[in-house]
């Protein structure tokens, strides 16, 4: 298994994008991935009972069980809280693109971040469809990358391969995060593009792994957006033999195991005003459920996150949030250890002392340009 | 019903404080309030399960349903994360106060609020356990107030007299918050004392109610303390004609109602580097639970606080946020409305236009204030 820290484009997509001016900086806003061929698709959502508009859209297709050969994303405008104006405003655009591709809307996903509540510029979107369509290329990834991005400061890409026999198999990854977990400007998207030749079965479950250990372990304030979006499109071009449950499976996860990953700790790098990346890790857990959970309570905690911020070593906050986690912890049990705390990588182990299980939780410190950049963004 | 800015100590109450040097700064660290004759108590107690030792205690004693006479406090200092020393320590020194007051250590309720993790100086707070009963005054009360504070910018205080029949009852309270459902130095403690004559199940259930419409519906960053404590005593001396559950209940339930409501907010409006004081009512919703929820999502969202600190018109971070609450809210039926941005006081009205029900929370913004206090705090 090869890692590239940059995008590299499986066999058979294309990528581009476009400025259409919902940025006011003028820099490049909607982005398109394009396979030649069919691919199949597994995608995650927020579970955020307001989902944005094209989330509402992508989840009335999928129903349908159909194959994609596109995904459209805008950033600068969730396209959320817009009622069925803004579904209709998704398929309207979808439609537009399905027309220059050849291709009916129906095999075309859609994303869209930025802030909730304002409908989007859907002529200026429709204007610059040709030119997306046009821009289509291989390299088109390095713009499509830089086009999803709102507050991050950097892109996050991540390519992994790998061999089944001869066959070389490529799992390209890219994402945006920010605030993470975190509605308006902050929403998280991810991108995985695979020519690999894989059960949809397979996919799902190896995506729904991959994500458990990845994105669904990293909080920044534990907010959750309107937009979260993951989709993961394989278009088999690289004529491997057949990826399924039980052949050639532990490799597909492997690699889509990695990207996720290393996506989400990017994500939690570039995080809004953060100067600190925290692993927090809880062992001895009576279940994974609850290794968890009280990995997030500390995580999520204010008081924890700026006492990092400030290399101060008041971990009474760190036993606080776990007695105030739910889970079961006995204070005679409990051993907290924390690093060095002027370094840029923060460590924090707990154990509770009650069996074997536990998590790992990815998160940054809250500092006053998180509230600088979330008190000012509109 | 007459309400009185400050604390006023109902017949048979004395209060005093003292500086035993948990505090560097050298202010009052160490309160006494006391009632001649045994008072009833009713308490309501922090549900971390990693709860500090004098809960411990409190909770050990009150089972065997005695009647008090004191209750001590220290500040600076939780007694939380100590083990079975911490519960020594809070022993010995109820003990060593017994003596002096010739009463039984089990007459004596104790509450600390400070840093967690850190033994108590024990010789120096029974060093000057002499000075604070011989302190013992009316006027005490108004040092008392002071002693239990810590990151609090002003004494939380109020009093409340009615008339039953033509005997006044006092209900008097005091409290210290800060930072508020939040561990080390900004624990919520609240004291109320009465001299009215009022039966355990009535004080039980009065308290339970004016909690849940209070001290249950404010939140500051989300942090549950190991220390939360609020304590009533009811020592009878007004001789009123006995309050039961139907015999004047409902003027003792608004006049606790009053001083609890009024405590809780004064506890918001005095949020560590608070600059807003936030109204959150949610209307129309399924339940009353449910209307909570709603509320108190979007009072914990940190994308919200910051959006009320920087004035910044920022809804769909509330629409977000009920979104993510875990109520059954719909786009096409939900409603915001928030109050002009650049006053102090803030109002957000959410209906939901499900049913009837509705709930109000108090919270304050976020802040780089709040990061700094906390940051530097140990």
């Amino acid at each position: 298994m090869k890692v590239y820290k940059k995008a590299i484009l499986p066999l058979g997509f294309a990528a581009s994008a476009v400025s259409c001016g919902i940025k006011k900086s003028g820099k490049p806003d909607l982005a398109l991935f394009y396979s030649d061929i069919f691919a199949k698709a597994s995608c995650k959502f927020t579970k955020n009972c307001l989902a944005a508009a094209p989330i509402k859209v992508n989840k009335e297709i999928l129903k349908t069980g159909r194959d994609f050969q596109a995904i459209i994303v805008n950033s600068g405008n969730a396209n959320a809280f817009t009622g069925v104006i803004g579904i209709k405003d998704t398929k309207e655009i979808s439609r537009s693109l399905a027309g220059y591709l050849g291709i009916s809307y129906k095999n075309i996903l859609s994303a869209s971040t930025g802030i909730i509540g304002r409908r989007l510029p859907v002529d200026k979107i429709k204007r610059v469809i040709p030119a997306l369509v046009r821009n289509l290329s291989l390299e088109g990834i390095n713009q499509a990358k830089k086009a999803i991005l709102t507050t991050d400061t950097f892109a996050k890409e991540i390519t992994v391969r790998f061999q089944i026999g001869k066959v070389t198999v490529t799992v390209c990854g890219i994402a945006k995060g920010a605030g993470m977990i975190a509605p308006d400007m902050a929403t998280m998207l991810c991108f995985i593009l695979t020519d690999a030749n894989i059960t949809k079965r397979a996919m799902d479950n190896a995506l729904s792994k991959a994500v458990d250990n990845s994105f669904n372990c990293i909080t920044v304030d534990g907010c959750m957006s309107t937009n979260d979006s993951l989709m993961l499109l394989a278009n088999g071009a690289s004529n491997n033999h057949l990826i399924d449950l039980h052949a050639n499976f532990d490799i597909f996860m492997s690699a889509l195991g990695k990207v996720c990953l290393e996506l989400s700790k990017m994500i939690v790098r570039d995080a809004e005003g953060a100067t600190k990346f925290i692993r927090i890790t809880v062992k001895e857990a009576a279940s994974f459920k609850e290794a968890k959970a009280a990995a997030l309570a500390i995580a999520n905690s204010n008081l924890f996150k700026t006492a990092i911020y400030g290399e101060n070593p008041n971990f009474g906050r760190i036993v606080a949030a776990i007695g105030a986690s739910g889970v079961r912890a006995r204070e005679d049990k409990l051993k907290v250890k924390v690093s060095n705390l002027n370094r840029k990588d923060i460590f924090v182990d707990v154990s509770l002392g009650q069996a074997k299980a536990s998590a790992t939780i990815y998160t940054s410190d809250l500092t006053p340009a998180y509230i600088k950049i979330n008190a000012r963004y509109n």
